[in-house]
């Protein structure tokens, strides 16, 4: 399985008056870890324009275990679970000291042609021979 | 079933470079919905504060149906679906010319005692008491 | 002096840990009242392209005076103040029950060639008749 | 002169549909470079919480001078300018790769009694003695 991982202070204004993260700033962490990840791959989104397509998100799922405090710093590792016919990761967020779970999270992204906005149901040679030349 | 509902203007710090609502900022007009149902009710952050209890986001799942392009205005609605033993509000974006759907959300809350961290298995009777009124 | 007014109610997600709108938000809140504003003359994002320009801010400053806290709405006036040879842009952000000043601003932008990135010092006739026509 | 330097990437979620990073996104890299001050100089949000004091930011200006495309890493450095009576800061940006500087800025803080809200005109010993410290 492909994964990569990013490490991440949550920033002051990450912070809501509740003095936790703000779970909708989540999604800006998912997708640092992600794009990490298609850059190790060589597909991100310079290359995803380049073929010709969108990889739009059509669902997210957040589960908020644990709330992040000001101070912590978090890992959050995200992992290939499809690519043939869709792109979708699967997510977790980590205390950096402790390695304690703080959060699990998937995303699903499918392809649609720029040209015409046409969703293709299966991943461009492109994409499937960049991951299998990692696998 | 209480609802409310809020119509937005995406503004261009909305849209990404795909020329569409960048995925993560779903989350604050979900928020605005709820925010809305809750002034309703009487119990929104101030009254949850009040009651000491914090209500943190426990569970968030957003479904994309169709992206969001400059100049659109869309309806977003808020549904309470569950209260008594935690908080659940389902969501339905709708393109307000239109009225096609364009995105589903769910979001799940749970009650935390400030003082102590401890988690409420059961709504205050205060919440129970407004929604009632209401219903 | 042309102008146009928004009223907006800054949410949860806008506070932070300090119980205030954290300051990074602000520019949202002068974007919402500016687009107005290009809206009432036609001159806004998808004519700024259709006329081959692009006028990034190159300059933002912001005082603020007062804060604002959870549950006040606000009144964001922006006025144009320059549109010869660059965008210029005064604000003036209100509390909307006493009308006491919040915060002023000033944003500045220029135009852009979009073909070839090419600085351009005055506005196209397009926008001068637009805005003239209002006058 | 003290001054602390962060490398920021910017994500996808940071670029608007003209394709450069969205102006108002840099007050979140001018307070990550901030805090990296803050937190050497060891007065940073917890310290100016527990000294009774909040920082609040009174005056922020940028100026842009090139924009940031999709792909480039930037030092943003901030520098202590004033603290004695008030916090400013001086900011630069600059591309990682060259060392081109792509905007500067500054902000002015004020310390704000916490328990009444009183303006106080001079900063607490504690941060005079711990900036000193460091000169």
């Amino acid at each position: 399985m492909l994964a990569a991982e990013v490490t991440i202070k949550p920033q002051f204004h990450d912070f809501d008056p509740m003095q936790v993260v703000w779970h909708g700033n989540y999604a800006r962490y998912l997708e640092e870890a992600r794009a990490a990840l298609l850059d190790r791959i060589g597909y991100n989104y310079p290359e995803m324009v380049a073929s010709g397509l969108a990889w739009p998100i059509v669902d997210m799922q957040l589960k908020y275990i644990r709330p992040i405090r000001y101070g912590q710093r978090i890992r959050v590792t995200a992992t290939l679970v499809e690519y043939e016919h869709r792109l979708r990761f699967d997510y977790r967020l980590r205390d950096e000291a402790s390695g304690e779970i703080l959060t699990k999270a998937r995303t699903t992204q499918l392809a649609v042609r720029i040209s015409d906005g046409e969703l293709m149901f299966a991943a461009p040679q492109e994409l499937l021979d960049k991951v299998r030349a990692l696998l």
